[in-house]
């Protein structure tokens, strides 16, 4: 066992949460993170809700532990979303990307947990006003949607944690129990993965997308869409390098749009196109060099986590 | 006592080190880092060899304890600042900005440590086969001249660890026991801090400097100069926009240089213009918030850890 106070609030036994990502994050996964004790989260941003009613009767059909939903509020159906998972059984709903006041009372109303992933202290400090029952912040090293702020967790973390009364879980540059101890003593009660989590035997991308993974260097992501208010972090392959050039050219966001197109994270995580679909990885990818159960990544996480503390007891009596 | 390989390697009695800072960590913060117990280093990027040697002296005069030099290998004259420097009783040079197999051999030749800094795991790994005692790796989130990799402390610092056999010490994004507790569990050896000794009694710079540090918050530096590919971070202020909008506009990396111009630093750190002056700051800034003595600094960094350490063993046992 491994207890923090999240574990309480949410239910689980080890202070884990699976990140939520579109194309990655589906039944298989969120139950396996969920049945090792950990939280899965279903990345349902690209989903339909008959999607998601399907995938969460499979994650109940595998596992009898809490399970959750990360629902970007970018999507105009976003209560709906929440709704129809909070009927399928989803006992924590993660949101990101947009107010955490929209839909954070009326979820708790339900006696469904609430996350909402922030980038900076301000962010922190609105989502615990908005009442979340947990706080995740989110590092510039992390893959996927960053904040403009582009604060790392290092920094961020002990100033958010100082900065609410809410529980703080530190997401970005974590993918084994090095990274959790880390963010424990950064006063974190837990942590979330992502890129981690995507190199398992049961994410759902192509498995080209696990193997980009596993062969990324610790400077092998790049973050593009700066100029587009929205940068993201993902493998360095052409397209990024096409979006980079196109962005120092001084492209219009209209423009940059237009170019990037639609479908990029299906590209490659459906259709197994590295080259020109987007992989979103953090710059902890540099240590995640094999394909493991999610059971594994959390176990090994803990285990890991104890060595280190007790490693670290004899230079206190020193 | 709280000791790391590097105490042994370095002749110190606390795994901390003083970041190099120019125009800050002169004699007087110099000779408290060392007298507390950590590595003071000069930070001797701008000054002048009669100037170095007069400071080592003034060193000399306040403590027995070691003390070494920081010396940009950006300065032509890099080599005789190395010699003056280890004439003065320098017992360890850190280098930085330029290749570590120049002079490594050479100060190691004479009996004195070395340091080099670095930005990615393939820096650290240059810099231990050139033969240095110590690499330190500095994350995105550090004051001053940045990587343009972006890699950040904690994901960093694991990747950089596993790639070396010399110790490794984290900078960026450590003020205190938290970050000095998370570095270790990353499997640093130590740490270097800049941000949090600018913010002593002991620094040389104007007061606004120091004020202007323990102004900013989370979010309040920024990075300019991408498009020099020399990005630093410094506290955002009228020059810092005036820079990235600049290089927004797509400004010639010469018309920029131009633009910016000489003394920068100076203006804030002499002159005490923090507007129109660079302020050279750590994301961590926002959890500075008193001005200490260079004791205070290191004593409660080392009393904080061994709290939150002794705090993490209850976890470990549940």
């Amino acid at each position: 066992m491994f207890k923090t106070e999240i574990c309480d609030i949410l239910g689980i036994e080890y202070p884990i949460i699976l990140g939520g990502m579109i194309w990655v994050g589906r039944s298989e996964l969120v139950a396996a993170v969920s049945d090792a004790g950990g939280l899965g989260l279903l990345g349902a941003g690209g989903m339909s809700i008959p999607e998601i009613e399907q995938d969460l009767e499979e994650v109940r059909q595998k596992t009898r532990k809490p399970f959750g939903v990360n629902i970007p509020l970018v999507r105009p159906d976003a209560e709906d979303l929440i709704q129809a998972s909070i009927q399928a059984g989803a006992s924590v709903i993660s949101t990101s990307a947009g107010s955490p006041k929209r839909y954070t009372q009326k979820i708790k109303d339900q006696g469904v947990k609430t996350i909402h992933v922030a980038f900076n202290v301000a962010g922190a400090r609105k989502s615990a006003e908005a009442g979340v029952d947990v706080v995740v912040v989110e590092g510039f090293e992390a893959g996927g949607h960053n904040g403009v702020d582009e604060m790392t967790t290092m920094a961020m973390v002990p100033q958010a944690v100082r900065e609410v009364d809410v529980p703080v879980v530190a997401a970005g540059g974590i993918c084994d129990g090095k990274g959790f101890v880390a963010a424990l003593a950064l006063g974190a009660k837990g942590v979330q993965m992502g890129t981690r989590f995507i190199a398992t035997h049961e994410s759902a991308p192509h498995p080209n997308v696990k193997e980009a993974v596993l062969n990324v260097k610790d400077n092998g992501t790049c973050i593009t869409g700066r100029t587009l208010a929205g940068p993201t972090r993902a493998v360095k392959n052409k397209l990024s390098e096409m979006i980079l050039e196109a962005e120092k050219q001084g492209t219009s966001p209209e423009e940059l749009l237009e170019m990037i197109g639609e479908g990029r994270s299906i590209k490659a995580c459906v259709e197994g196109d590295c080259d020109e679909g987007t992989v979103y990885c953090g710059q902890i990818g540099g240590c995640v060099d094999t394909i493991k159960s999610a059971r594994e990544v959390i176990e090994e996480t803990i285990a890991e986590a104890r060595t280190i503390i007790e490693g670290l007891q004899p230079m206190v009596r020193a």
